[in-house]
């Protein structure tokens, strides 16, 4: 169209303001938003009112900086959770994924991204210095690494290894190895190459797959 | 996890609701709601208030129905439109296709719908005596049907033929046959036999593929 694509004002703002989200084009945006007309006004108020609560009032946990409603997330309040094991990840999304596998009953420390120089994201950008704080008031045994395989995540390892060496907890990071249903033929040399370095005891690996 | 899926309602909330528009699950709707978090307050005020101002004050044209800011749309006030020739469509995503085109200059009628027993819509759920209404008005010469060519559009234009066939007005349809850039050898039956029996004068296509 030449001066005006949509036929109104308004419903052209609603469709930039859906097409800012990643993944989420004109076209598409255009369809959710004739969509969401047909709601109810109470509907789309409720919609519309529930990002801006969830900004204006979510917090993040003081302790581990997971995504949390209150002063202190109820993974760090649990009394029943082993507070001796911090295992530390890059984001909130981390945190779920670990959880939704039930092997791990112990805290999380939320680092808020990878060190990464490409992007600009150095250790101070991360909550590091929070966990050497946790790690440094003497309630923690062990810290689990539990980081993406790539080249920010290593290099992350390997920074936070170095902060922490010489506290007296163990250090440990997940198992790296052939995913569960993968074939060899596939799997990439460094992986296949570092899954028989590693390899372990075949009595561990009884009741695995669950 | 088990009684709780994400680590804040707020959080959760906001994925429910962003997760009731089509085609938008819950990964999806995390993944979203995720980068949202990261926006400035008044990037998400401006996010949320966009679709509650669009449904509380958008209107529909009293003439064509489109969607409108005005009481009349700015193609039926538009004074250097051929306000004689209506073009039928079903809904305001046609009214913009055909925009985009460049090749109609009249005004349009949006129905709202097809005529689909399946889906219990009826002639009366449509605009159809709004717009007999305006045929009424005399001023109308032409008449264009631009519905789908599924078995709803089919219905639904014979239906509004059979009730405008006596109104002194001629009635046309959009051109049914091979799409441009289509092989006939994909084309199917029933398109390629309609576009040979309703063939046209070589001449006439000078200048179509613009």
């Amino acid at each position: 169209m030449n001066s005006q694509e949509y036929p109104s004002r308004l419903l052209e703002n609603a469709i930039n303001e859906l097409a800012k989200l990643p993944g989420i084009g004109k076209k598409t945006a255009l369809r959710l938003v004739l969509h969401m007309i047909k709601w109810s006004n109470e509907e789309v108020e409720q919609f519309g009112t529930s990002f801006i609560t969830l900004k204006n009032e979510v917090k993040r946990c003081k302790v581990c900086h997971n995504i949390s409603d209150n002063e202190t997330c109820d993974i760090c309040s649990n009394t029943s959770r082993d507070n001796g094991i911090i295992c530390v990840v890059e984001n909130i999304r981390d945190v779920m994924s670990i959880e939704h596998t039930h092997q791990f009953n112990g805290l999380y420390h939320v680092l808020g991204g990878l060190i990464s120089p490409m992007d600009g994201i150095g250790p101070a950008d991360l909550t590091i210095s929070s966990l050497i704080e946790r790690i440094g008031s003497g309630e923690i045994k062990e810290v689990i690494l539990a980081l993406s395989t790539n080249m920010e995540g290593e290099t992350t390892n390997f920074y936070i290894y170095r902060k922490i060496k010489d506290f007296p907890i163990s250090i440990s990071t997940i198992a790296r190895g052939v995913g569960f249903g993968d074939e060899l033929e596939y799997t990439d040399e460094i992986t296949l190459g570092r899954s028989i370095k590693n390899r372990m005891p075949f009595e561990k690996t009884f009741g695995d797959n669950h």
